[in-house]
């Protein structure tokens, strides 16, 4: 019998498999109430349109929705995003425009293009579970930033730039898992330090029009377009299976992620791409995002108010302005992943917070998605989260003492 | 000013454009006849049944359709290709295939599970570009194996496998760039020394369906389904521009390439596996192929036509029994890239032959595409093409003299 286990590379030894995905598995019974995934809601989805779209690209323009297609991304597409994304001062074009198969793609190609074994990147802590899978197999020596309810505390930033690292990834709105924002005083502040130290930035922004509440900040990019990568997606304001993202960069680092990309995959489906301009080339965006920000407040709002009914005080929670998350923090003993096997009992689930930190940090700590749950389901669900966290937190020092 | 010259890991020296892309963007204007690229006939695209599947899949599915989706793809798409794969004695399954984003995101996946730097990898010269391209970054030891008409000449394989390289990659029927095909006899002889020397296999047959002339051969996973890694594509059989391709491969392997899908993309998307599923599941394919056939046969047929009509005898070429190309071997003098330069004047377009090989051979060749080229366009390039090179090698010596 042939062993495939002695032709493995070495990188792929640091690889594994996502444990948020696994996890979606098993929680798409549908007597469990999830707020493990990351799901928008479905209902959301403007479906009507996109049916339209892909009749329209499909009877005008099947040739080329069809063919191979050239690995930049189509054009108009490129140009609309440019347009979105020009502000007074900041003119964009095509040329600073790449499209990719979700944001997801263009961390892992940045990774390809910038990081090698071994680098020191400076990260958020938590953060972003796809980035630290992606990028595992570069063994990355990461320094963490912590945060607060403004965000990276960028106090803490130049004693770590001082190290020279190659580069900061950060989601600085409605941060995937804990649902903060970084102001725009700690903005100006960590652009001047980026400048200082000459650290390249990778701004991940899938959430940036999910706003809730408060005003919103301008990005790392429209403070300093020359030495920040920022990712857009439409994954979040139209709908993620249509598998389209972008990246906003410099032409010089552009084009070497331009060069990934050919090798990756050669390009993303025209198709996609068309139906995607098809649904936003008229000012669909202005009329859906307000739609979306008003159903998503809801569901947040529920949330919280039965975090507040229903938590015991002991149990903590950040309190997003937007996007899709929101983290709770347990008492210090109590193990979250050892929390989610009860949970699941109790049909609720959620996903630990281990696997968003660096190091050995967060084992007490949950996210909690509130995008694709109907309101009913968060009251029962939060209920029943709440009832078992009491339960739990009585048998203190028992059932879920750390090991 | 920020340098991002500074900051690009160094396998991203290694990355560079693919020189065929950019070519293709050069062929687009047009008064050209290009045989550059490797695009399928336009006028064979299933539209109306894509257009019918996209409006029922976005009417009847569109939650599933549109939102984020498993990185193993639909499992319904899995089962047809699963059972579309299935001999006598060879039953597979849904865990036995993974989708993919076309097969070269397959061919760069495998790169990032099997290959460490400086692999010994055995390869046909020449050998798939986009191949070479994806494991660039990789600073592989290549093993050349040479061709003949019936493909790889496998006596030249088993002293190169005394050195245990980690794996052979080729691509048995109508191989790109030369469309020649392993013989039966040859795939028995390989597969005993593959056994023999537990070396793995990546079995790239993106052309299989398209023979015009000649039987099918059983593919290499069909004779050892546990140590080879087939590859296989919708783009040639039913559009590239959805981007839906497969890996076929025993579950350990299968396991490890899905991981780094989960990491690269997520998942491929679940609109365009929707409409391609929705294309094929009713028996399309047993249709559709034999008009493939028929139309790309007539094609190769007048292009072979006019190459014995119009080329000089000093010229040779390869007779593909399907695919999309053929090799042209010029003289040894007259290199094939300062020839493409003389034929854009002439308004008609190749890909010269360099980029294919493994080190410094094949400067005197090149390829031609008559996949994606009406009747009359082939007959009227390749006169273009042969009154070119009659004028050349007249003045053989002096205007293409290599440096």
């Amino acid at each position: 019998m042939f062993n495939w286990n002695d032709k493995f590379a070495a990188r792929a030894a640091h690889m594994k498999r996502s444990s948020i995905r696994e996890i979606l598995k098993l929680t798409q019974k549908p007597d469990i109430i999830s707020f493990a995934g990351g799901l928008p809601a479905p209902e959301s989805f403007p479906v009507e349109r996109v049916r339209q779209a892909a009749d329209k690209v499909l009877r005008e323009r099947f040739n080329d929705a069809l063919q191979y297609s050239l690995s930049e991304g189509l054009p108009e597409l490129r140009d609309f995003i440019a347009q979105r994304m020009s502000r007074p001062g900041l003119t964009l074009t095509r040329d600073n425009i790449l499209i990719v198969g979700g944001a997801q793609q263009a961390i892992d190609m940045i990774g390809r293009v910038l990081l090698d074994e071994n680098d020191r990147v400076v990260v958020e802590n938590p953060t972003y579970l796809g980035m630290l899978i992606a990028w595992k197999p570069y063994n990355l020596r990461y320094a963490t930033v912590d945060t607060d309810n403004d965000g990276l505390r960028v106090e803490q930033v130049e004693a770590i730039f001082r190290q020279k690292p190659k580069l900061i990834y950060l989601v600085p709105n409605f941060q995937n898992p804990q649902g903060v924002t970084l102001s725009f005083a700690r903005r100006r502040e960590l652009v001047r330090l980026l400048n200082k130290y000459q650290v390249a930035v990778v701004e991940d922004n899938p959430y940036g029009d999910l706003r809730y509440s408060g005003e919103d900040i301008p990005s790392l990019y429209e403070l300093d377009s020359n030495q920040v990568i920022y990712l857009g997606s439409f994954s979040k304001i139209v709908a993620p299976g249509l598998r389209v993202g972008w990246v906003a960069a410099p032409p010089p680092i552009l084009d070497k992620i331009l060069e990934a990309k050919q090798s990756t995959d050669l390009h993303t489906s025209p198709l996609t791409q068309m139906i995607i301009h098809e649904v936003v080339k008229d000012g669909f965006l202005d009329e859906h995002i307000p739609r979306l920000r008003a159903l998503y407040r809801q569901r947040r709002d529920v949330m919280l108010q039965m975090l507040e009914r229903y938590f015991p005080p002991e149990v903590q929670w950040s309190r997003p302005d937007g996007g899709l998350f929101l983290m709770v923090t347990l008492p210090k003993h109590v193990p979250a992943a050892e929390l989610l096997k009860h949970a699941i009992q109790h049909k609720v689930a959620f996903v630990p917070g281990d696997d968003f930190h660096v190091g050995e940090a967060g084992r007490n700590t949950l996210r909690l998605n509130f995008s694709n749950a109907q309101l009913t389901q968060i009251e029962v669900g939060i209920q029943r989260l709440g009832n078992l966290l009491k339960e739990v937190l009585v048998k203190e020092g028992g059932l879920f003492a750390l090991p």
